[in-house]
């Protein structure tokens, strides 16, 4: 029997259907008439029923953060998959087994070693090489032609499927301008990129570029063949205090329930700690500090400036923002309220399902499994 | 088939038993011969084979953190458990569910509005009066004489079983002396609103105490019946750093593989990013930042000043640690290592499963489930 919000346990994971659409409406929107391919990140929603919604076909394409996760999706038709962490060698051999069921998996490598590994096996696992644009993690700079060059050579004849980049940098941008320049930073390193291998002789038929904020504030998508996002199906406050959302856009909140009262302090006990909410405290480094997350009523309106100030294992304790000045809450013992998360990645990999509220009635109208682990 | 250390897919829980074993022996020694019980805290744990091992009986007494711990630990046999969180009258069906299986659950209260709730059912559900020693959460001030009458005059004839209180400031204490000042302020606090029910009337026959660091630095458990602790059955860096275990008797880590390097700047690149070690950055706030945790070979022997220096959700950046001048570490593709996490509690509850590794071999012994959610 599915749960009313008034009745599901607590601390649960509420997923509004009609913000998730609307997210999903926007970021197909963005690459029409481009010609340029939307390959969703899935590593946010972990989810069959939100990942049908977000790709362009129900067979993708579709890009994973865990061979879990392409496991899943393979299992559920998807047919395209890349897998975008750079690949051990020892993993290959469960890479192979999801390519021998039908999906078209490709490998992500910035290494000679791993291009020799994957000559060697012999089997046409495709690799995509992947491009630093910003300093962020892993990758070849562009302006290394040479190491470019030697791990497109070690691969087995025909080179790398393609370039691959992430402007993860983008994540400390701090106004739209600089959003812009971290999308044109991130096209131009893979546009570079792909340019060398193909000056060489290779076909380099994939040229990918992507994240949340320079998607949604890119110029330019010239010399991309296709864009990647994730959490953008959700949004967060994270990504709100980047710019790229607003929080009446977030599409994820964790339903909870009072459990007591500090009245001196003008704090209310919850039942969502960071178990509930995840440690994440992305906003702390942001111009507006939303604690372990902002706090709103029942069917999901604002509650003034409350938060989650702190938060132990199992117990929020909410409260106004320090320094706002406004008028604590106490809402009673029992009483429900809804938390918009810090990041909705962290915060989704605590849950087992999404609990999906629909526009209609502003109830719960599914329960959707979800997966982690690796 | 178990797996191997070389052989297990990464990331994953690698849980020391040799470790563990010395843990929980050093906890029970701790109240032998002081006629108080030991009631573990089962919430880093969350597994059936580590609570048997942790607690002084297969049936119990112990602490839980969610009714989903209280539920699978009654299923296992568990006949003793209190559920450590406020009471929100909503869940008291599910209590009393759980108390009709033959398990004796008690809840925790620290309001009239809950001490009535339990009253109106009529079912005789017992309850705890939350005690704050140190401001730190819920509960009442032992000063607060008349509060703590109310709540025990609104609770069924008898009044409360007991009286509990966690001392969650001692894991700001940053000395010796901070840390038996914290210990024994918990145990006045609780002492004291023992009394002052006794003098009332109330029978008030538990009087519970209990963090990880107060458990390890108590001159005196006097007047206490119980006293708690959890984390300790692992330890991690957090702890490490308050003072109360080292380095060397952390049981858990999380086994990685090199997944890449950025060599210009020292870093190694594995596939243990914060999905892998959850995103707590406790040590962060104390006098060595541990940055996402300190890093070991497969044998679990230190690297010198190797630590996680960030990480992205599927990726762990590895260098040395910063302004320590040790040499970076290069380890190759595909070499394995294990990482000690800042907090268990957090870490553990990314995974569903622990790898024992066994003293004998070394290797991996067991795989023991465990459990998350609500």
């Amino acid at each position: 029997m599915i749960p009313t919000l008034a009745t599901a346990p607590t601390p649960c994971l509420v997923l509004d259907e009609a913000r998730m659409n609307r997210n999903i409406a926007r970021l197909h929107a963005r690459l029409e008439g481009t010609g340029v391919v939307f390959r969703p990140h899935l590593k946010t929603a972990k989810c069959i029923e939100v990942a049908r919604r977000l790709m362009t076909s129900p067979a993708g394409p579709a890009m994973v953060s865990t061979l879990r996760e392409a496991e899943e999706f393979a299992a559920a038709g998807v047919v395209d998959l890349t897998y975008g962490v750079g690949i051990a060698p020892d993993k290959l051999d469960r890479v192979a087994a999801i390519r021998a069921g039908g999906c078209d998996l490709a490998v992500l490598i910035d290494s000679v070693e791993q291009a020799e590994a994957l000559t060697r096996r012999g089997d046409c696992i495709p690799a995509l090489i992947e491009i630093d644009c910003d300093g962020h993690r892993s990758g070849v700079v562009p302006e290394d032609a040479a190491r470019l060059l030697a791990i497109a050579r070690a691969l087995p004849p025909g080179g790398p499927r393609g370039v691959l980049t992430h402007g993860g940098e983008s994540y400390n941008a701090r106004s739209a301008a600089a959003l812009r320049a971290a999308a044109e930073g991130e096209r131009l390193a893979v546009v570079r990129a792909a340019a060398i291998l193909r000056e060489a002789g290779f076909a380099c038929p994939v040229v990918s570029a992507g994240s949340t904020p320079t998607f949604l504030a890119a110029e330019s998508f010239e010399g991309l063949t296709e864009f990647r996002a994730g959490v953008s199906v959700f949004f967060d406050l994270f990504q709100a205090g980047v710019g790229v959302c607003g929080p009446e856009e977030i599409a994820l909140s964790v339903l909870t329930e009072v459990i007591g009262h500090q009245s001196a302090k003008g704090w209310t006990i919850t039942d969502a700690g960071w178990m509930a909410m995840s440690r994440d405290r992305g906003t702390a480094s942001q111009a507006v500090d939303q604690g372990y997350g902002v706090v709103l009523d029942i069917a999901g309106r604002p509650l003034g400036e409350t938060i989650v100030i702190a938060a132990n294992q199992e117990h929020g304790i909410v409260a106004a923002r320090p320094g706002s000045g406004a008028p604590a809450p106490a809402p009673p013992i029992g009483a429900r309220l809804r938390v918009l998360p810090n990041h909705a990645c962290a915060t989704a990999a605590q849950y087992d399902r999404y609990l999906v509220v629909g526009a209609e009635t502003g109830e719960i109208i599914a329960e959707w499994p979800r997966f982690g682990g690796w």
